[in-house]
């Protein structure tokens, strides 16, 4: 009975890695591709229409933030928008690289493209602090105001962990950006359509959207940056985005986001509804897996995010056989999962190597149903107790 | 008659700004939206899949080109492809800036995504030399071999310019270049699809390609970079492209480009045959109104060019009553019309700045009819007599 149901439907738990595009989306992009073809920029009424529907996905954007429309920019992506945000605050305070540091203030645990965009600044000669985080997750908001110093110019730290789902403590670290007068960058890609967001109460100074996290298409994202805010452009060009972004604007990949983030507008609160409950129904059945334990933290994550690790479990099996059972869903991090190495994620709430491989993340979304959180639940103690009889590890 | 029939249809002659997607390109794209959506960098069958539609658009790139497809990195268009090129190759040779320059040598013609990168550089302290051009738009080899100093390591110099049309002798600096051992890029924005070109035989190390130029969709486009010419990445993060180009691909995106770089293989010959008799047809028609003149070269220009000045005319003026007719132009440069300024590849062939903003380019493509031209050639003269009969600039 439960193979036949797997036969016919591939079950998708990894809508933290990507989701579909939802049909809406899809419909609402497809004029622009052979139809309302012009390039925004062009000032004939091919470009004209074209332009309208960029402003138009702009408004969008600056309603679900509660920024105005000037201050969204569009790129190519959420690793484009960090780097941009990083990098172009960065290089407007390079003068400070003469004073000792920290410049620029991050947490341990995130994405990639934070991390590493760091850690390229520090070769260039910024100083950058690594703030460590709890078993959960978190990171301590004292630690961070006592790692302040005279020229930190710049904090980046996560609303939402992308691994572990643990939700940081935006609203505080927001208030302590301004009342140091540091610029506050939040990598908010796993955390929008999940959490309601006002970039302006929460005193964001800058925060990066990916679409294709939220159920629009692959290769578009956008920077929300509030005025007043200077970067340095990443490309150079035709001075397009009032030259904070060369570059011809994805007309179709833009409407598409801007379908997603109306979508999110308006179904955001049934749709956390709907997510708590397959995710709660998810750890609660897994978690009856003997030595399971449930990765970030317990209340305090993203209503999409289960992820649990397994004593005596190679990460990469489990998810290879759960693959094989027609399960999609992952390890380690979201987007690079071809690396071998164990997470810095997993590492940073203090798993040990062993540990984190052992380690499964179970991503729910739109699309997901009861059905699919009862066969996931049937499916994995079996695996799970296959795997740990061939491990040399289990000792049971 | 006449206006019956431009009521019923109107007629695009940007192509150089942007193109329609190909129906067959979309129709590639369509299944990877929601359907096969998964991420490549995932290990379960959804980002199999993915990641084999993109492998598959990576050969199309590399037969084209003449190349390996370990040699194409996928980027969100031409503007990050120059970027990528320059900056990536410049900071990988910043020691260099300690010896007096020019480091890198370019044209006074190229698109703003080179010579915006190029004035940046020399803000970080590289030296630049731009080369000029002749009244047809072609850069002087023998200046170009001149020019070279002991700590030139870099040459980008355009296949084709996107103004004027006119192609730049790539062969014979292709060869220079290897002679000197310094890496040559070209922005080939406005030459793919329009010239076979072989990247390897043309001795070239980096090639921009953008998506939207040739029928594929907007926010796509790639660098075609030899094996062993070393980058400094734009993007940081999770590593993908060989850690060149960080950032989730875009599947449907990359799909789309393959796909429209495939018919190009297939149809350009063929292709380049239509787009010259249309181009000659109505250079010779617009070529009757009195005190016109082409700009770039008669004869080595791209197969869709058509560019002119007439004397005592505004060229903004001109294309917006050209509009009004449902004719679609542009004036100055493609991608950026919406400034004022008189463009500078206008000014690099000689013209006065009065000149320059009297110019129109008309630009042919895949869709363009023997009709589109019959009308245009009868509305243009009419046009410019209007706004001459109120110009105080003409004088008859």
């Amino acid at each position: 009975m439960l193979a036949e149901v797997i036969n016919i439907k591939k079950i998708y738990m990894d809508y933290a890695a990507t989701t579909p595009v939802d049909p809406d989306v899809l419909k609402a992009m497809l004029p622009y591709f052979s139809q309302i073809f012009g390039n925004p920029s062009s000032i004939h009424s091919f470009g004209v229409e074209a332009n309208d529907a960029v402003e138009t996905a702009r408004e969008q954007l600056a309603d679900l933030f509660h920024v105005k429309p000037e201050e969204i920019v569009f790129t190519s992506g959420g690793t484009e928008a960090d780097n941009l945000a990083i990098k172009g605050i960065a290089f407007r305070h390079k003068d400070l690289r003469k004073h000792a540091g920290p410049h620029i203030i991050t947490s341990s645990i995130e994405h990639p493209a934070v991390l590493e965009t760091c850690k390229h600044l520090e070769k260039q000669g910024f100083e950058v602090r690594y703030l460590p985080v709890d078993h959960h997750g978190l990171i301590n908001v004292a630690d961070l105001v006592q790692a302040i110093g005279k020229h930190t110019f710049l904090l980046s730290i996560m609303f939402a962990n992308n691994e572990v789902g643990t939700i940081e403590p935006i609203e505080e670290i927001g208030k302590i950006a301004r009342e140091h007068e540091i610029a506050l960058h939040t990598d908010a890609v796993q955390a929008v359509g999940k959490l309601p967001i006002d970039v302006t109460k929460l005193k964001i100074d800058a925060l990066s959207v990916s679409s294709h996290k939220i159920y629009g298409p692959k290769g578009v994202g956008a920077l929300v940056l509030r005025k007043g805010v200077h970067l340095e452009p990443l490309f150079h060009g035709g001075g397009h985005e009032k030259s904070l972004r060369s570059g011809t604007l994805n007309t179709p990949g833009i409407v598409g986001l801007g379908k997603a983030i109306q979508l999110i507008q308006v179904q955001m609160n049934k749709e956390i509804r709907h997510l708590t409950l397959l995710r709660d129904t998810l750890i609660k059945n897994v978690s009856t897996i003997e030595e399971s334990y449930l990765n970030g933290h317990p209340k305090q994550r993203l209503a999409n995010n289960a992820h649990f690790r397994f004593t005596a479990i190679e990460g990469e099996s489990l998810n290879l056989m759960l693959n094989d059972k027609g399960i999609a869903a992952a390890t380690g991090s979201a987007c690079s999962s071809k690396k071998l190495q164990p997470s810095h994620v997993l590492l940073g709430i203090g798993l040990k190597p062993e540990q984190a491989h052992g380690s499964l993340r179970l991503s729910l979304g739109r699309m997901s149903t009861k059905e699919d959180v009862s066969i996931v639940s049937e499916v994995l103690p079996t695996v799970v107790e296959k795997l740990r009889a061939m491990s040399p590890l289990w000792k049971k």
